[in-house]
C-alpha cells in the first residue's frame, strides 16, 4: 500500500445553493482530496492554512490517517471561496475569491514525502502544483485537477504541468476550453499528445468518462433524491480515483483497475454531494463504500448478452 | 412477434448544425420512430403527408415492414419543421414550425390496426394521441412522448393521455417542465402517481435513465468522434426501445427486459446522430445494431465485485 501526496487548497467556502446558505464553512481542495482518499491509503498533506484555521479540523485530519507535516501556517486569513449553484448543480457561479495566505504560498515538502509514489496536484496555479511535483523524486502515478481560472490564465504554464502527468481529472467545460475541442474524442487525443495517456472527464451529476488507449468506459452518477451541495464533488472524486489505485500499487494499472478506480471516485463524490460541507464525508466507512459500489453495480447492470 | 402501432409526424426538416446545414430533408418523429423499431417487429403507422412529399419515400418505408395503410395524404403541404444546434447538440432551438396538413389531421386507424398490442404515441397533440389510442381495442403496453410546446398549451390533456399509458420517454428538460420537480427521482414519483409505473428519461449525449419500481438504470451515450445532428435521435431511441419489447412480446415484462430495450434505445439513437435525416437508419442491419450493442457493453464494462 502507497501513500499520496496531494497539493491543494485548504478553504473556507461560502456557499448558496436552493437548499441553503452556508456561510465560511470548511473546504478547500486538499480537505476533499484528503478525506476521500484516506479512505483507501495514507495521504501527506500539501497546502497552507491561516491563522483563524480550526485547530480541531486539522486534528480530525490527523486522526484519519492524513499527514499534516507539509500544511504550512500563514500569516494571514485562510483562502475563502465564495460561490453560487442555481438547481443545475453541474455549474457554479463564482461570487468571490479571497486568496490570502494562498497568494504568497510555497509548497515545501517535508523528507518524509518526497518519496511518495502517487501525487495528486489539485486545483491551484499550475507553477505551484510543478513546485511540488519536482520535489516528489520518483513518482509512479501523477493526477492533475484544475479549472478555467488556470486555462485562461496561465495555459502554458498549465499545460507543461499536465505533460508531466500520467492523468488529467478535470470537468468537462474545462477540457473544451483546454483542448478547444468541443468533441470529448477528439478533446482526449490532444490531451495524450501532451503526455498523459489517461484522462478522466468529470461530468457532474451525469457521471465521469475515462480515457485511455482503448474504448471509453463511462459511469453514470447516482440519481439521488436528496442532492444539497456539489462543492468539493469533483476533489471527492479524485480523491476516490487515486486513493483506490494507490490501494492496489502491487498490481499493474491495467484498464481494469482504471476503470474499477473511475466507480470508485464516482462512489465517493456520491457522498460529498448529499450535504454541504464535509457532512456526509465525515460519516464515510469503508463499508458504506463497497455497499455504494454495489449500487452502482445495480445502477448500470444490464444482460450482456444480445 | 407483436406489431407497433405509432403515431406521429412525417415532416420535411430545415436543421443547422455547426457541422453544415440542410434544406427539407426528410423527417418528422413517425419516420424516425418507425424506421428504428421496423429493425425488431413490423410497424403500422399513422400519419398524415402532404401533396409534396415524395413517394419513393413512402415505397421505402413499405419495403422495410412499415405498414402506411393509416398514413392520410392531406390536401396541402406536409409538415416542416426548421430547427437551429449550438455545439451543445443537447437542445435545439425552433426557427419555425408549419404545421400545414397537420392542422386538420383526424387520425383514423385502419381496422388491421386496432388488435396492435403496442402503441407508440410519438410528439404530436395529447387529444390526437389520445384519439389514436382510444382506437386500439386492447393495447399491452403504450408509451408516449411529448415536448415543451405541448407541455405548456395543453398540460391537462397530455396529463390525460400520460395517465393511460404504461411508460413515459421524454427529455430531461421536458420531465421538469412537466413534473415541476426538478430532481429526477421525484419526478418519477410524479409520474408513476399519474400512472404510468415506467419513466425514461432521454439525455441526449449523456444517455438514458430508467426509472421502474425498483432502483433507476442509467446507460451513458456511446461517446462518438462524429456528431453530425441529433434530430430524430430520441425518436429512434423510441423506436428501439419500443421495438425490442416488441420483440420480446412472448416473455414476460421484466425489469432485465426494460433495460435491455433502454440500451437497444440508446444503440439505435446513437447511429441517428452520425449523420443528417435517415443517413446512418437506412444502412441498418440487425448485425450492425447488435455489434454496437456489444460497444455499449464495453463501454459500461467493470468489475463487478468490490
Amino acid at each position: 500500500m502507497s501513500s499520496i501526496v496531494v497539493v491543494g487548497s485548504m478553504a473556507f467556502d461560502t456557499i448558496e445553493t436552493p437548499f441553503g446558505k452556508q456561510d465560511k464553512i470548511l473546504g478547500g481542495s486538499a480537505n476533499y482530496f484528503s478525506l476521500s482518499a484516506s479512505q483507501f491509503v495514507p495521504v501527506k498533506c500539501v497546502s497552507v492554512v491561516g491563522q483563524d484555521f480550526p485547530k480541531e479540523h486539522l486534528d480530525l485530519l490527523k486522526s484519519r490517517n492524513i499527514d499534516l507535516a507539509g500544511v504550512r501556517h500563514g500569516d494571514g486569513d485562510t483562502f475563502h471561496w465564495s460561490g453560487r449553484y442555481g438547481y443545475d448543480l453541474n455549474e457554479a457561479q463564482t461570487l468571490g475569491t479571497e486568496l490570502n495566505v494562498f497568494e504568497t504560498f510555497e509548497p515545501e515538502l517535508p523528507e518524509s514525502y518526497r518519496d511518495a509514489k502517487y501525487v495528486f496536484l489539485g486545483n491551484i496555479a499550475p507553477p505551484l502544483q510543478m513546485k511540488v511535483l519536482e520535489q516528489v523524486r520518483k513518482p509512479q502515478f501523477v493526477a492533475l485537477d484544475s479549472m478555467n481560472f488556470w486555462i485562461e490564465g496561465q495555459r502554458d504554464a498549465l499545460i507543461k504541468a499536465i505533460s508531466k502527468c500520467n492523468a488529467v481529472v478535470i470537468n468537462e467545460g474545462e477540457v473544451r476550453q483546454l483542448t478547444e475541442k468541443y468533441n470529448m474524442v477528439d478533446a482526449a487525443q490532444v490531451i495524450r499528445k501532451w503526455g498523459p495517456q489517461i484522462l478522466v472527464v468529470k461530468r457532474g451529476e451525469y457521471g465521469a468518462v475515462l480515457f485511455d488507449h482503448g474504448d471509453p468506459f463511462c459511469v453514470p452518477g447516482l440519481p439521488l433524491a436528496e442532492v444539497k451541495d456539489p462543492t468539493g464533488a469533483g476533489d471527492t472524486f479524485a480523491g476516490g480515483f487515486v486513493g483506490f489505485l494507490a490501494s492496489q500499487a502491487n498490481t499493474s494499472l491495467s484498464r481494469e483497475l482504471l476503470r474499477r478506480a473511475v466507480v470508485y471516485g464516482s462512489v465517493l463524490a456520491s457522498f460529498t454531494v448529499q450535504d454541504f460541507g464535509f457532512g456526509e464525508l465525515l460519516k464515510l466507512s469503508r463499508e458504506k463504500i463497497e455497499e455504494r459500489y454495489r449500487r452502482f453495480v445495480e445502477l448500470t447492470r444490464f444482460t450482456r448478452v444480445a
